[in-house]
């Protein structure tokens, strides 16, 4: 065992508040947590004394400030070293993490899960956000005619704290999944963890810090219950919670949240729905499929998951064949016991508070009609010892009326599902809402019309939905894992937030503002060049003189947004677009045919080619010789205006727009504002050039060939 | 005057429920509405004994079915419809907002600004939305290696009605701006205006339902309070308020907010800010602009404006000159009255209590340490009699300690604003963020390092920042007036809320949900091909021999996503190479320079022009004559993956991806997937082609050239 198990069993588990870690020295209330499997000590839990508004106010300051000295890049990359270097403790966390209850298998989704929306965010962060703290949201909307006024929308981090209160089942990926996103937008985090597995936390967070990776004041923990923590927050910081309505009820009361303005979401759990769609029958793939979906989320966590299944909703002739499938695969294949035991297959649940719990809504449910086939208030757990662990057994009930309110809203949390039955896809979309919200849901069909019948019907009442059939049964990353580049929240009883999401979750951290004004100074404000803003223009003859400098020849040392070059007119021939056509074979008759060409809709007479209109306008701006500029690797957005027929002529206008250095690379993105105009000044075609450009010239190495 | 005011004097402001227009028949509670400027009756309002439930059972059913047999463009085409009728009928809106006290001004941004909406959110439903009913969001994401599995996100409707409680500032465009995103969103509107000013809505209600226009159930007016209303509420619905926090607070303490999951936004008065910067001195045309910005947010509605500026922070110096300089405007240019009468610019507030309730804002301000500057709890208004109708005179304030609290906190809805005086810009950033959260702010400043230390300073704080200078001093659209276009809310007191923003506002009605599965599934659900899918493919051979419709021959009527064109090999040689770069005067090096472009870290020897590639595309997967695709307008995300050299050959494979048919034209859209892959089967790049494709061949009529 590791140093950290044996503290833990001693000493008060610390909290790390203001730059220090911090335990009460003479606590007048302790909580005891205990071995899940064993009922051994294992922590001693107490914040008396702790000073919270010092947490926050550290955060704000502290935090604030060495995470705004960053770019969201710089951040971002700092998510992979801390991956990094938590998979080289990974051991570590899984030793302690047994003691939850958890298998080696649930260790997969809590700890590698949690390191792996480290990399995701760190990944996204870098591809999809730019390399600074001024995020872009959307096109620029033109708000007066002459273009001198003009609006869009930015975010930029909020200016608080990121407040993250979680649930007991995941102490890892339930920090991870709201530390990342929070952490790339620029916001510090608290982190209290639930009791019952906060020592779990404590290690990752410890862990986090020790890597040294972490800049001051990003990251604070509170090791316990922090009752005030929510009078010291207002409208510059979010509060993400995960666990029960209850609570999250409690908290929405909170002024603070009602007149206060605190940004606050939940994740709550819900009765979450599998259903089995009207085309699957008993030996198709589907089936088998679904009955394997829902038996992992029955016993992945000993079905301790927000997004487990807790309605299996099949057609009413399925309902037997369901029942015994299912029944079967869990008696086959459950061995309850110490998960540090060979051959268990699934451990208990996190506490003999849970456990009781679980019994008493299973009691519940039966007695609101619900049939035991498998397991039950006191099913047996086998081997595993129920008195001195958490131990629970697998329960299948099954109800003869699927409109038994119970079903739709008693919640055991724990490896128990009710089935019931369906007449038609209508009836099965009303039961799905019966709900009243969830986080997700399962649909197993193979059917296009289905599939798109039931996303219609249950779609909006539902965060997330995963559809099943024969194609994705080995590939599904399951029903109950939120991905972290997909949302997880849902609305109604499912608490109505949203998480993760990719660059979404990174948003969710930052506000939307949106900002007015000339392009000048949305120019200054975005670091993006706007059109109708000042340019550093240069022209071919400037270059050929010899008087100025060829954007393309500046390295990202000296580029600047506004460094513009200025073509001069070059004229298209007939000849021209005749050959283009005959070269390329792209012989379409608007090029060809004079007669045709008129008859279209769009066109005079014959037109020059659009991919002419491009390569000639990349043969009128490009420098030729080798320099900064390393590579076209694609093209933006590009439209095509006004037809450009012969004996018209086309000049362009570069100008660099966004330049984004990479963290990781001698070279960074530059995105080109690209403006065709004929003889008449009338806009032609407009696109972004997107090309990859030195940092420095020349490079300081050769880079290997990528 | 009209029919609708002579009803309103004599009978209780009737409401529209489930299908008809309603009034109580003996009311027990009814409330005057007077005239504001004259004292005269306007409207007997009373909704003793309305059935709530009933109105939103009928929205939820009625509403939804009716408004779900359209699609989002045919939705947003008739706002355009409503917003042509409603202009056709306007001079009756005008005659009858007069009596609110608002001028022939206010009316510009009351009645016209609200028209204005529903037009532009007709346009951009129709411009950046799909025709269809599930708007997809961001890219796919692969969950699996080999691509049977797949997420992305989609937005459907929320199921329930759109509640919107408003204030009575702004009768019309209250309704409007609600109104249009939750239509084009495809969900129902109870409208629930305030009653001061209840009967113009009820008016503009009524000729919308006249227009015969709207989908059945598609709108319902409740005139007068509706305390139970959230009563029927749940998280399929979503509330939208306008008006004080304390309603709002209120409102965010109902159970089915608290616990039901009721979407609930809030758009509240707050203390905005304009701030002029350190550059702009005295003589300076932002010091100018910055005055008449001022000024205006003042006196349109008699300052009643949610956005209007009631903190007015200058540099210290500056105090006296702006405080002069607006006192001088407003004493020139305001002339109190009845706006009826010629010459009047300013009208009453919109009651008695509205009077009262400024006065006495006013009175806390002096006695907080407020130096009235003109106006005052008792300024003169002139010839305006100040008994009989709720005149107020225009109030500047100026004060000496500039974080006296009262400036910061309390709001006079009216034409009232304070003048406090900063130190440089973190002290003005500081004094701004004691709002404690903002709708919107000015900034006046024509340096761009000062543009963008405000932006990041008080962005956050704010929902907009509107930045003036020189360029855009008359092109501005104000300070105070939000646009469609961009967002309309801000955090903390502002309420939490956002609204608007173009086709942002559509989605605030909607759900955003994950899915995930197979590409199959995902195409069925989304109406969007997936590279992965099925696809109806058709080779260049098929074709010649004539066993097959290439798709370019396809109208919309025969057109389907995964008609499919897959060319054969086509070598590219280091000829045509060279002559690509002659001709087009692309002569970058890794075309032309064996050696150099062997130095390039991304290219193995002379590579084709990414140009040549799309070109030759072209040339492959065109067909010549004349069709029914009638034009290449453009091209989206095109991405070079590995270079092409001579002696490669390379083949393209396109795809009908989404067809978004034209409510308004004889064509539609239609972006087709490319793929241009090597002779060893790896992406050489990948792209969408846009193209404009008529939806029967041969096309009814000739179009008018474009």
């Amino acid at each position: 065992m590791t140093a950290i198990a044996d503290k833990t069993q001693t000493e008060i588990l610390p909290s790390f508040v203001a730059g220090s870690w911090w335990a009460p020295e003479d606590p007048q209330k302790v909580t005891d947590v205990l071995d899940a499997n064993t009922g051994q000590l294992m922590a001693r839990v107490s914040t008396d004394g702790i000073d919270t508004a010092a947490v926050i106010e550290y955060g704000r300051t502290v935090g604030q400030k060495s995470l705004g000295e960053l770019t969201i890049h710089e951040r971002a990359l700092k998510l992979k070293e801390l991956a990094l270097y938590l998979n080289s403790r990974i051991q570590e966390l899984y030793d302690l993490s047994f003691a939850t209850g958890a298998t080696q298998r649930d260790h997969a989704f809590d700890v590698d899960g949690g390191i792996g929306t480290l990399f995701t965010f760190s990944g996204k962060g870098r591809r999809e956000l730019p390399n600074s703290n001024v995020i872009v949201d959307g096109k620029v909307e033109p708000l007066s005619r002459d273009g001198s006024f003009i609006g869009e929308h930015i975010y930029q981090r909020i200016p608080g704290v990121a407040v993250q209160i979680n649930a007991f089942n995941f102490p890892v990926w339930g920090m991870l999944e709201k530390f990342a996103p929070a952490f790339v937008a620029g916001v510090p985090t608290v982190v209290k963890p639930a009791t019952p597995t906060g020592y779990v936390t404590e290690a990752c967070v410890r862990m986090m810090l020790e890597s040294g990776i972490l800049p001051e004041g990003s990251l604070q923990l509170i090791s316990g219950s922090a009752r005030d923590l929510l009078d010291h927050l207002d409208y510059r910081d979010h509060v993400a919670f995960t666990g029960s309505a209850g609570t999250a009820e409690t908290l929405r009361r909170h002024e603070n949240v009602l007149t206060g303005g605190v940004r606050f979401t939940a994740e709550t759990d819900s009765l979450n729905a599998a259903i089995l769609g009207p085309d699957a029958d008993k030996d198709s793939p589907e089936f088998e499929a679904f009955v394997k979906v829902v038996f992992q989320e029955m016993t992945v966590k000993a079905g301790q998951k927000c997004t487990a299944i807790r309605r299996v909703i099949v057609p009413e002739a399925m309902v037997e064949d369901v029942t015994a499938a299912l029944t079967e695969r869990l008696s086959a294949k459950v061995v309850l016991g110490d998960p540090r035991t060979e051959g268990t297959t699934m451990g208990a649940l996190a506490s003999k508070e849970q456990q009781s719990e679980v019994r008493k809504a299973v009691q519940t449910l039966v007695d609101a009609g619900g049939q035991v086939r498998l397991g039950g208030p006191d099913g047996s757990t086998g081997d595993a010892d129920a008195e001195a662990g958490a131990f629970f057994a697998p329960t299948v009930l099954s109800f003869a009326d699927a409109r038994t309110p119970a079903v739709h809203e008693v919640e055991a949390f724990g490896p128990v599902t009710s089935v019931i039955g369906y007449t038609d896809v209508d009836d099965a979309v009303a039961l799905a809402a019966l709900g009243s919200g969830s986080l997700v849901a399962t649909v197993a069909t193979n059917d296009g019309a289905t599939a798109r019948a039931f996303a219609a019907g249950i779609g909006a009442h539902h965060g997330r939905v995963h559809f099943l059939n024969r194609q994705t049964a080995k590939t599904t990353t399951g029903h109950g894992a939120p991905v972290p580049v997909l949302v997880h929240g849902g609305p109604g009883r499912a608490g109505g937030g949203e998480e993760l999401g990719g660059v979404r979750g990174v948003k969710h951290y930052m506000q939307r503002t949106a900002i007015q004004g000339s392009p000048d100074l949305l120019t200054a404000i975005t670091g993006v060049w706007h059109q109708g803003a000042a340019a550093n223009t240069v022209t071919r003859e400037d270059v050929e003189a010899g008087t100025a400098t060829h954007p393309f020849y500046k390295a990202l040392d000296e580029l600047r947004i506004g460094d513009q070059f200025a073509s001069g007119l070059r004229t298209v021939t007939l000849e021209d677009i005749t050959k283009f056509a005959e070269e390329t074979g792209d012989m379409f008759y608007a090029h060809t045919d004079e007669e045709a060409a008129m008859a279209n809709p769009f066109f005079p007479r014959r037109v020059a080619h659009g991919y002419l209109l491009v390569s000639w306008a990349a043969g009128l701006f490009v420098a030729p010789d080798p320099g900064p500029v390393l590579a076209n690797y694609g093209l933006d957005d590009l439209r095509f205006i006004t037809p450009v027929t012969y004996d018209d002529a086309i000049r362009v206008t570069l100008t660099a727009k966004r330049i984004t250095p990479r963290v990781t690379d001698e070279y960074g993105e530059v995105a080109w504002d690209c403006q065709l105009h004929n003889q008449n000044d009338e806009l032609v075609a407009q696109y972004d050039v997107l090309t990859l450009v030195a940092k420095t010239w020349p490079m300081p190495k050769t880079e290997q060939k990528a």
